[in-house]
């Protein structure tokens, strides 16, 4: 089990270019990648190389600086939540069976756990 | 000219395992990933795909999360430092390759210029 990159920068770019109005149709044209990559690539289907990845940033008119900071910040939510997941399903492997963890609950917080 | 993703990546790698003083064959043992290729990455001349990432992140015991985050920064800073360039030279687009560029010295700044 692990967050895998290419989910995080597949997410990113998607909500950039849909925060654009943008289409995959327009964003594929103007990155010179075929629509159906582009759809590979934020569903975190496919690895983007890095020179894709800056004609994708070019196309979206992002700075690859941003996305990788929203990328990190991110991982970063995404990494604290693995991480309580883990202590309730005491998959930690140096935690004891009898420690007792007690987490709040927090309504609106939904996660994905593969 | 592009700054690459794999390039920013393999500096923030390399940083890390040498600020822990460890070795390429330690850290590509744990990460069971050969040692060409983990130095071919650290050097950003080979693609890791998320998975061999989060191998070397996890044998880094550096969160991903903090990678990136540390590779957005120093892209961030790369892209203003090419920014001041372009605009200096006037001919950001017709740079050969060969083309040395020199950027006055800022303390603690160091920039490749491909």
């Amino acid at each position: 089990m692990a967050l895998l990159l290419r989910e995080v920068i597949g997410e990113v770019l998607r909500r950039a270019r849909t925060s654009q109005g943008r289409t995959l149709r327009e964003v594929s044209d103007s990155a010179r990648v075929s629509l159906g990559y582009l759809s590979e690539v934020e569903r975190g289907r496919k690895e983007a190389s890095s020179e894709l990845l800056g004609a994708i940033c070019s196309a979206l008119e992002v700075p690859l600086s941003r996305v990788l900071s929203d990328a990190g910040e991110r991982m970063s939510r995404l990494e604290r939540a693995l991480d309580r997941t883990e202590v309730v399903s005491g998959a930690a492997t140096n935690i004891d069976a009898s420690t007792k963890v007690v987490i709040p609950s927090r309504p609106g917080i939904v996660m994905a756990v593969a």
